[in-house]
């Protein structure tokens, strides 16, 4: 994958992990580059998401490296501060940057204290060993229980040249509960400045990650960062802007098909709601129902779960006038059954991509999107036994 | 079990399930009894529901019977209003009362065309039946997924005589999600206004199915009847209400305990937080929460992912005074890791009851009690496929 310009990316097993598999990740801007975070809304905050604010608000928004570690949280625990602020100074110590230049995310274990010292060895190594090509293996290193890397990557035209925009994910486990940590980092050689670094990453999670029933349920650990160094020049911010909800829609679907466990990916519509913020309200409490993710799992056009799931969301609607189609299939007319063949429907579910479409005939204006996965037997085999 | 005085039950086939076994349970006073009703707060609300509130209306709370039938929900059809008047007219008719005296539930499929004709078939022989014996039989005949029957009796002393209380219930699958539906009927020869009913069933719906975190999450069907036909006398309101309490409360917890595919009881308590709203907030939370929920179908005392549902349930609270205890071992003090031995707490984990006590030392004087049950791969093999 072609990376935007001036970013270089190192990996490496520091012993996090108990299996000998990549457990730091290094990202660095050979320049200083405007950078923005949306850290989780959980009460409970990581060690790490703490630092890192401090850093982003003492540096007014530039930002030279990332440091992530997967297979411990830093969360929970007496010296987990003093963690973050020691990998962090190993960091800019090997780079030669200002410590509060360097954000930090970890993720894994809650609870169990970080082996530092292992991730303040490994990082001089990992210094030595940037470049370009490390972002696969950056993209790698990030992962817990995730079967596949997460990158995406777009190009926008800028006035003679071409900015490029590349992004790496970890998954948020099932993405429902949320509470299984999501991180992604987002680079751009496009110039911009730190408040609109800010302004365009806050719009883009919104359509993106909080799509995927992560926001309300979130992890103490949850983390999406965007920099952008200005490598390629100057950018027209409402392509860039275009082209930076490309990466992270992508990335943000990426996570909802690779949910622990999953079989498939959920698309779900709404419109027609009363409002907007209504029709969000459908979809989340579709792509939150068990029910509803366990009959997609079964390939069961079970609609009634829908509607009843659309009945308890909080959304003020007339069932009577409610329609649903399941991958193009009209299966609920006027809040009852539709004629349909159930073998053709059920067959179409059997696929690894559903669209779920709820659409509330009148008129409302309200529409969402929203992505999820299937919930399956498997989820629970993963989630029994995660720590031990 | 000794039923209070002067109800009948009784139970049959009529050929609503695909499986031969009772499908139709009728449940009468002998005489008017005063009457209150709990239902759904969906805004897809099934056709008995609706009926049922307009004749609980119509009579100013009085009613003489009961019809129950599982294996069709008879919701979000064309004809559902007409099924469920049909249904009412054949009890009415085989039991010479008021159509509005009747009261009916039904539970199931949603979606499809409830066969009316055969409840209608049925009903007159199961009102030349009906006996205080009928009561296990109809306990039985209301339930869907459900492994155990679940009944609940307690005795009120009143002047010189005894009142007593007896309820049944049928599950609502897994609880959480709730749409599976929950049903409970609860009759007392005690005597009891309608408006002591009314504020009586309130009370103690809030203290036993509410806290099974069935509420918000609420099925198209859900339903709590409680009869009183004051056949043993007038009661002390104070007993009565203990009794009901005792009743109803049994019965939710061996609702939660009979959660699709649970293999333990789980009990939330929660203390100290800033009010009892924000305690309810946190062992909700909990108790909703897939994480937690497959960490201890799993025996896994992962008090990492409490503290984080804690932290997103919106609740306000210091996570540094946050303290857990699982079985009465202490896991997580100052909202850290406590020292204990793991192999201790797992092997208490898996026995078939389980205690989360989450404890916010502090000034905070709220508190609230949940119960659910563990997340296991049962849930979903029986969830995947439950209409097909």
């Amino acid at each position: 994958m072609m990376v935007p310009q001036g970013y270089r990316f190192a990996a490496g097993y520091a012993g996090i992990r108990k299996v000998a598999r990549d457990d730091v990740a290094l990202m660095v801007s050979d320049r200083p580059a405007a950078a923005a975070a949306v850290f989780t809304r959980n009460r409970v905050k990581a060690a790490p998401l703490i630092l890192s604010a401090r850093h982003l608000a003492e540096s007014k928004g530039w930002c030279r490296a990332i440091v992530v570690n997967a297979g411990n949280a830093n969360c929970a625990t007496p010296d987990g501060l003093e963690a973050a602020r020691a990998t962090v100074r190993a960091a800019a110590q090997s780079l030669g940057v200002g410590e509060h230049e360097v954000l930090v995310s970890s993720t894994g274990v809650i609870g169990a204290p970080l082996p530092v010292e292992k991730l303040v060895a490994a990082l001089p190594g990992l210094a030595a060993n940037l470049a370009p090509e490390g972002f696969e293996a950056a993209s790698r290193a990030i992962l817990t229980t995730d079967t596949v890397p997460k990158t995406a990557s777009a190009e926008v035209r800028l006035r003679g040249t071409v900015a490029r925009i590349t992004g790496m994910a970890k998954g948020a486990g099932m993405i429902h509960p949320g509470m299984a940590t999501m991180l992604a980092y987002v680079f751009t050689d496009a110039r911009l400045s730190p408040a609109e670094a800010r302004r365009l990453l806050r719009g883009a999670v919104e359509e993106s990650f909080h799509r995927v029933s992560v926001d309300g349920d979130t992890s103490t650990n949850d983390t999406v960062v965007l920099m952008a160094n200005g490598a390629a020049g100057a950018a027209d911010l409402r392509r860039l802007r275009a082209g930076l909800y490309e990466v992270m829609g992508e990335l943000a679907r990426a996570v909802a098909r690779d949910g622990e466990g999953a079989s498939k990916l959920v698309t779900i519509d709404v419109q027609g709601a009363a409002s907007d913020r209504d029709a969000v309200r459908i979809a989340r409490a579709i792509a939150n129902s068990p029910l509803c993710k366990t009959a997609i799992a079964g390939a069961d056009p079970n609609w009634g779960r829908i509607l009843a799931a659309a009945g308890y969301s909080g959304a003020i609607f007339d069932p009577a006038r409610v329609e649903i189609d399941l991958n193009g299939f009209a299966v609920c007319r006027a809040g009852m059954a539709a004629e349909f063949s159930e073998e053709a429907v059920k067959q179409s579910l059997e696929g690894k991509e559903v669209n779920v479409r709820v659409t509330i005939r009148g008129r409302g204006r309200g529409r969402a999107r929203f992505w999820t996965c299937d919930l399956t037997e498997e989820y629970i085999r993963i989630n029994a036994s995660y720590r031990t």
